[in-house]
C-alpha cells in the first residue's frame, strides 16, 4: 500500500480514486430474522410473485427503474482515445458520482471488453432490464452513432449518448445567451463547425433544430460539401442537410466573415483566421485541456468566448445536461429522449442564466444546483407534452 | 402513490420494497471547481492515462476490484420457478444487500433479458471488466453447469453459481456437524440426495471430495444408476462418480438404511421412508418453505434434522457462505473459486459452531457476524496456499 515512496502521492486526482469513488448501500441494516425474512427470502418471493404476476410492478418495488447504467467500450475517453475499459472506469464512475451529487441519481459504471457494434448493442439489451436508462459515453464515432441508433430502436427506456447529446444541448444553451450578448437571433448567425464526430454531429443537428442561420461542418479534410467522395453515412447526412452554399476549401477558409467558431476537433486556429471571423464574432473553442483557439488571443476579436475549461469563464461542460436529462426523463417515466426534450434541456440551462447574461457569463456555473433541477422540470415537461411516458 | 387502499399495505415485506432496496453512493461530495476537477475532469484524465498505461491499476483506483455483479436469468428463482429478469430482481437486490451487510462487499445486480446460454456468457464476459467477481445466481439447470463452466474458464476473476456452491459448501459444513453429534466420520455415512438440479449435483460432489463413504441422487424418475438412458451430461457424470452398489429403483426404496436424506428437491417424502432409515439418521429437507419432509415428524426418528426455514433450529442458508467467500476471495486477489477453497468455507463455518455443536445448533445463525469473516479469511488463506492469486 501507499507511503512516503508512493509514486502517486503528488497528484491529489490519485488520493480521490483510491478504492474507487462509488459504493453500494442499502436502505436498511439487517439485524434481525425478522429483517432476513423481508429482504430476502421468504418475503422477498411475495414481490417477485407480484411482479411476475403484473410487470409494471418492478416500477415500484425494484430499483431499476431509477438506475442508469455508464455504459462505455473505452474507444474515445476524454482527449486520451482508445485506451480501453480498465483505463475508462474512473471516467464512468466519475460521471456516477456526477448523477448522484447534481441528480440524486443512481447509476452504476459498465465497461466492456467489446468494441464491435453487434456485441455492444446485443449487451446492453441483455442487461437492459437491470436499469432505467442507459447513458452511453466515450464510445468512438462512426460506431457510437450506430449503437445509440440501434438501443433506441429497441428499448423503451431513456439512451442517450452524452458525448453527442449532453455536449449539443449545453453547445445550443451557450450559444442562445452567446447570441443575446450580441443582440442577434439565432437565424442570423453563420457558424462553422470544426469535427465530425460524436459531438460536432450533433451539435449540427441540434442547431439545425433550433433554427441556427446557416452551418457549414470541416472534418480533417476540410469542408464537407456535395463533391467530398467516400464519407461516411454520417457525414453524408451533414452534406445533405448543412453548408447550403456549397462552400468548399478549409475550415480556415470558411472562417473568413463568420459569425460562429465552434471548435470539437483538437488541432490549432491560427490567429488570422479568428482575426477574419465578421465583427461581434462568437468562438466555442472546447478542446481540452488545450482549445484550438487560444483564449486569450480570441478575445481579442471576439465578442463572446467559451472553453471546456474550468479555470476560465463560460466552461461547456456535459454536467449542466446529462444529470438534469436523465433525471426529468425518469422522473416522467419516458420510454425515449426525444429531440424536442433535449432542445427543453438547452432552453433551461439558458434561462438559468437568466437577464445576468454578459460575455463572460453565458452559461451557469457547473456547481450550480438550480440547473439539474431546471433541466429536470422542462426535461419532464416535455416529456408529458409530447406523450413519450409511460400509460 | 400508496394510500390507503393500497391493496399491498398489509404485507411488510412491500414496504422495505418500495423504491428497491439499494443506491449507489459517492465517497465524497462535490462542492467546489475543484473537487470536480478531481473527481472528473481534468483530474480523472491522469487516473486513466496511468491505468492505460499500467492496467494492474485499476485495482488500486477503481471500484471493479471490489464489486460482484450479481447475475441472473430469473429461470430458476427461488421455489418459483421461471418468473424472468424484472420478476427475479428483488432476489438480486436481495442478495446485494447480504453482501454489502455480512461482507461490507459491494455488489450490482444484473438481471438478463435473455435465456441463451451462449448469450448469457457473452454478456458476462462483455461486462466483466466492471467487475471483481460474478456470484451467478438463480438460473436453471442444466444450463447453469454450462454458463459456470465457460465463465470460469474465460475469466481470471472469482465466479460462482450460489445456487450449487453455496448451498454445497453450507451443507457439507452442517453435515459436518451432524456428523459429530451423531458421533460418526463423515466416511462412515451413506447418503441419498433426492433433487439433480443445480444445489443436488454441487452438494454431491463437495461430498464426495469430502469423503462421504456412500452417495446416491435420485432425480424425479429415481436414483441415478448405469442403467439409466438419455441423461444429461451432468447426470450421466453423477453415474459415473456415485452410487457405487449400483442401487436401482425409487428414492424411497434407497432411503431404507440410509444414513442421510438430503432434500433439495421439493415434493413430499411419506413418513413410513424416514422411519425406514437407519437409527440415528441425519434429515436435511430444504425445499422451501414447504420441506419434503415435515420436521416435527422427521424428529421422531432421525438424530438431527436440517431446514431451510428461518423458523426453525439448524437453517441452512446459503447466507452463510457466499458474503465470506467472495469477500475472501477478492481480499486475497483470487484469480478463481477452487474446490480447495470451497472445502475451506464449509470447515470455517462448521468450526464457527465449535465445541457448542448439538442436535439443534449445526450451523451458526445467517446473523452470527462471525462466520462472514471466518469464512473470508479461510478462503483467502486457501487461495494463497494453493497459488490462485495475483502476483
Amino acid at each position: 500500500m501507499p507511503g512516503s515512496t508512493d509514486r502517486f502521492a503528488d497528484d491529489p486526482a490519485f488520493a480521490v480514486h483510491e478504492g474507487g469513488k462509488l459504493s453500494v448501500r442499502t436502505k436498511g441494516a439487517i439485524t434481525s430474522i425478522e429483517d432476513l425474512a423481508l429482504t430476502y427470502t421468504p418475503g422477498v418471493a411475495r414481490v417477485s410473485s407480484a411482479i411476475a404476476a403484473e410487470p409494471e410492478l418492478a416500477r415500484r418495488f425494484t430499483w431499476a427503474p431509477r438506475v442508469v447504467a455508464v455504459v462505455s467500450d473505452g474507444t474515445a475517453v476524454l482527449g486520451l482515445g482508445d485506451i480501453g475499459p480498465a483505463a475508462a472506469l474512473p471516467v464512468m464512475e466519475g460521471k456516477a458520482c456526477l448523477f448522484r451529487e447534481f441528480a440524486d441519481l443512481d447509476s452504476v459504471p459498465i465497461v466492456l471488453s467489446t468494441t464491435d457494434v453487434d456485441a455492444i448493442v446485443d449487451t446492453v439489451l441483455a442487461i437492459a432490464p437491470s436499469f432505467g436508462g442507459i447513458n452511453l459515453e466515450d464510445i468512438s464515432a462512426p460506431r457510437c452513432f450506430e449503437v445509440e441508433a440501434r438501443l433506441k430502436e429497441r428499448l423503451s427506456i431513456p439512451v442517450m449518448h452524452d458525448d453527442q447529446h449532453g455536449t449539443a444541448i449545453v453547445v445550443l444553451a451557450a450559444l442562445r445567451n452567446a447570441a443575446k450578448v450580441v443582440g442577434r437571433p439565432l437565424s442570423d448567425l453563420r457558424v462553422v463547425v470544426s469535427g465530425a464526430g460524436a459531438a460536432g454531429v450533433a451539435c449540427t443537428k441540434i442547431l439545425l433544430e433550433a433554427g441556427i442561420g446557416e452551418i457549414a461542418v470541416a472534418d480533417s479534410r476540410g469542408l464537407l460539401h456535395a463533391g467530398r467522395e467516400g464519407l461516411t453515412e454520417t457525414k453524408q447526412w451533414l452534406v445533405e442537410h448543412t453548408n447550403p452554399t456549397g462552400r468548399t476549401g478549409t475550415m480556415v477558409e470558411a472562417l473568413v466573415g463568420a459569425d460562429v467558431y465552434l471548435g470539437l476537433s483538437g488541432g490549432s486556429v491560427p490567429e488570422s483566421a479568428i482575426a477574419a471571423m465578421a465583427p461581434g464574432c462568437i468562438v466555442f473553442s472546447l478542446a481540452n485541456p488545450t482549445p484550438e483557439v487560444d483564449p486569450e488571443m480570441a478575445a481579442r476579436y471576439a465578442a463572446v468566448v467559451a472553453t471546456g475549461r474550468s479555470d476560465l469563464a463560460n466552461q461547456i461542460n456535459n454536467v449542466l445536461a446529462f444529470p438534469g436529462v436523465f433525471r426529468g426523463a425518469i422522473d416522467a417515466g419516458a420510454t425515449g429522449i426525444t429531440e424536442g426534450m433535449k432542445l427543453a434541456a438547452a432552453t433551461a440551462i439558458a434561462d438559468v442564466v437568466g437577464d445576468d447574461v454578459r460575455a463572460d457569463y453565458i452559461v451557469p456555473s457547473p456547481l450550480d444546483r438550480r440547473v439539474a433541477e431546471a433541466v429536470a422540470a422542462a426535461v419532464a415537461a416535455a416529456a408529458r407534452a409530447e406523450g413519450v411516458v409511460r400509460g
